[in-house]
């Protein structure tokens, strides 16, 4: 007989039942519970861990069902005969590893430039950018999505291992519903499905930069992109941004790829006008070169609607468009795509498939139901009007307290481009986050090749798509006080 | 008002119910329908699709909930004002592309060496490897576990972008449970998640190779791993198997990595005996290579417990250990796992980090559930069981018609080796295909170095992961009438 003393509840995760269903399951995993040994009666163990006894029960008859148990009529439940097996030999603790790991792996790997705290979620005003806010998601209907995904219908075509097609639901979606509204027109054979925009860029990158050919980055800049070109051997180029985004004047001679933010550069904001889009098209063909757009955040416009995509201009076949659902449905889907001439994607396709294969299917088809149902739509919108009224919130506070904005868009976004003259805003999140607030140092957006007109580590990034609106003033509060009461270096 | 007649039901995925609704919402989305105009009443559409009326009502109502329309009395339903807005610009239809893109890309990128039809689904006799049987997967409690994990208590950790760290629930079931069972204990940071074995397996070439260095991998093995190592530059040593596995006095004297199949080799099936196990680690130390451990299959053991794996006899930290749960649960899971000393692991993380961020944590957090409750493990057994039926049957088809074994694994595995001496069996597989028969030819295999003591394209591999046992017996009949009309060419 298992003593109900063998059971703790000493989990926080799942429901009182799957709790319980866990410690049985493991206590047989683990070879504690042997073949034959007679459980606590569900009485005896729903009294020991102050549960109800239906709970305890309907543990039982689950493990029952998955034959780690029999039932035993009144007698009571019993470790199966049949119970998984536990190993029948005594793992080795590990031994320290005798292999020069330092050597073997060389230089080390691109860091992703990302300063953020594992535990932002605990801060009270979080203006670091990128989150979402669980407040505004639609979890009910992503959930039935989600369930309709795993429905035995389309079970068969979630389950298989598509390594060389992606999900026809969503393609169809992508090229008939998302691309028009960007402005682009698109055949399913020039879309390919990324893990994420970050997945997107990396496998860019990969097929069209190696050593001997430069790469062309906007400075400031998403600091991934940065480390991902570097990785590829290729010399990396790093050209000022203007209030109005990259100059195409100041791209140099012999570029082989350019990535861009034209929707809203990163982090600056701003959007590129269509002046200098047609500008720096001419330039690529001239020059040919490939040019890279990361649409990111273009869906977040809350006064007047999007500009056209880079791509839409594009008369040569030769920008490679990078659009994602991350940012808007949530970051952790981990869900984007490229958008190319068809023969670059059907490259890009066979690097995916040698590197990771394809996304997940069950993820693939969630989004097609939750974008074909309107969900994401209506998801943008609700989106848009609660940044809306954030960002009114948050140019009032900086207002209010004269703090320096450095770039801003007027039509939407989710975050602004501040500047504090004189101070090193490295040193200051340090200071803030200990008073509950989270910003973004500029620096690490930066080339390290250093620019003589600004100075790096003035400049910080605000953004509002976690923050609610009703902490927005006291967290720019502090902020304003605490930038007041810091040296000032440069 | 819109006339019925706008609706056309052609789609056949999804509800009655959420087709209505996608008609709607991409009518508006697309500018077809306009804020303000009336859609048909719900008995019109109703009896123009054929359907209930409570479904186009039920579609209404959920379109009213996202603000497309809206509801006005008795007087029906309308486009919303508030929908969301079309494109106000014509897409331009793509043009040509003018980028010389084969000179672009430079090499085609590797070939998977994949030769599986999209729709092998649809052939009577499978008997191609690592796709899984729907029949004998538990989807209701797969189901339960991902609905569990979209709940609300979980969502918060799901959604964020979690890109250093797993999901701690799934890395203290793989540390706790899963690795102990193959011998193995590791600490948390000796373990990643990947997206399957292939971007494991992808990830730790990635770091341990470069041109200059060399990887030695087994002939035959699986194409893509092939492919994977002679990306990165290294020079490549294909070592012939024998029955016993990968012989370690063969190992050529400066090898950097080893890439080996130990609980089944790659296609033959076999498991490297203890003594050899020994000796592959000694030389490992004595030559200081890593051995890149890749543990598929090792679960499917029906006829006694499975043998612990390699890297349990790891004593000083120089074996690189590979785990997936895409073979087991689904192959459309994408979901695996590296185990190494902890700077590999960190190393990995952060090329992780860079490629793709992370796998969905959607995923992670189901995968967990359906782990910790036991549901894996019964379902382990259940596929195990079937296995060993299917298996038997096989074998009995195969000595009844005369076949040839060049390979298979008493104690368990998902497939056997076969050899049709004197008998392309490439053109053997395009012959069978048309019989509704399909079969692995061998030649993707073997490294083109060309093997001198055996013909690869005579040999083939048969699996039963996603063949009825009802079915092989017919199709081994039909494969063996095949292979005694087909020509004999060696």
């Amino acid at each position: 007989m298992i003593p109900p003393e063998s059971f703790l509840l000493d989990r926080t995760e799942g429901t009182l039942q799957s709790r319980i269903q866990q410690m049985v399951a493991q206590g047989i995993l683990s070879g504690r519970f042997r073949p034959g040994e007679r459980l606590p009666s569900s009485r005896k163990l729903a009294q020991h861990l102050g549960v109800s006894r239906i709970t305890v029960t309907l543990a039982y008859t689950e493990l029952v069902a998955d034959d780690y148990l029999t039932a035993r009529g009144r007698s009571g439940y019993y470790v199966s005969d049949n119970a998984p097996e536990p190993p029948n030999f005594t793992p080795q603790p590990p031994q320290a590893s005798t292999v020069n790991w330092s050597a073997r792996l060389g230089s080390s790997p691109p860091s992703l430039g990302i300063n953020k705290p594992q535990d932002w979620q605990k801060y009270r005003y979080n203006f670091i950018y990128g989150q979402s806010d669980p407040s505004l998601f639609d979890s009910a209907n992503w959930r039935l999505c989600a369930l309709q995904a795993l429905g035995k219908k389309d079970f068969d075509s979630l389950t298989s291992d598509q390594f060389d097609q992606d999900d026809p639901l969503l393609i169809d979606f992508i090229t008939r519903q998302t691309l028009p509204r960007r402005g682009i027109l698109a055949a399913p054979d020039e879309v390919l499905l990324t893990l994420g925009a970050q997945n997107a860029l990396w496998l860019t990158a990969q097929l069209l930069l190696a050593a001997g050919k430069t790469a062309v980055i906007e400075d400031p800049c998403y600091p991934s992109i940065r480390s991902i070109v570097q990785a590829t051997g290729a010399e990396v180029s790093a050209v000022p941004v203007d209030a109005e985004g990259l100059p195409p004047e100041a791209i140099p001679g012999g570029a082989s790829v350019v990535f861009t933010t034209p929707s809203h550069q990163c982090p600056t904001t701003t959007t590129m006008p269509l002046s200098r889009r047609r500008a720096l098209l001419d330039r690529a063909e001239a020059d040919d070169f490939i040019v890279v757009e990361d649409d990111y955040d273009f869906e977040m416009t809350f006064a007047g609607p999007a500009a056209p995509a880079l791509k839409s201009l594009d008369q040569t076949g030769r920008v490679i468009h990078v659009g994602s659902f991350s940012k808007s449905i949530f970051p952790g889907l981990r869900l984007g795509y490229l958008v190319g001439p068809a023969p670059f994607i059907a490259a890009a396709r066979a690097l995916r498939a040698s590197v990771l294969r394809h996304p997940p299917g069950h993820i693939q088809r969630t989004t097609a139901y939750f974008l074909s149902l309107g969900h994401y739509d209506a998801l943008i919108r609700r989106m848009s009007k609660a940044y809306h009224t954030r960002r009114q919130t948050l140019d009032a506070a900086i207002a209010l307290h004269g703090l320096t904005v450095a770039g801003s868009n007027a039509y939407g976004g989710s975050s602004v481009w501040m500047r504090a003259p004189g101070i090193d805003t490295t040193a200051l999140a340090e200071t803030l986050r200990a008073k509950g607030v989270l910003i973004e140092p500029g620096a690490p957006f930066f080339a390290s090749s250093g620019r003589t007109d600004l100075q790096p580590s003035e400049f910080y990034r605000l953004a509002y798509s976690s923050t609610p609106t009703s902490r927005i003033s006291d967290g720019i509060a502090t902020l304003a006080m605490t930038i007041r009461s810091a040296p000032v270096l440069f």
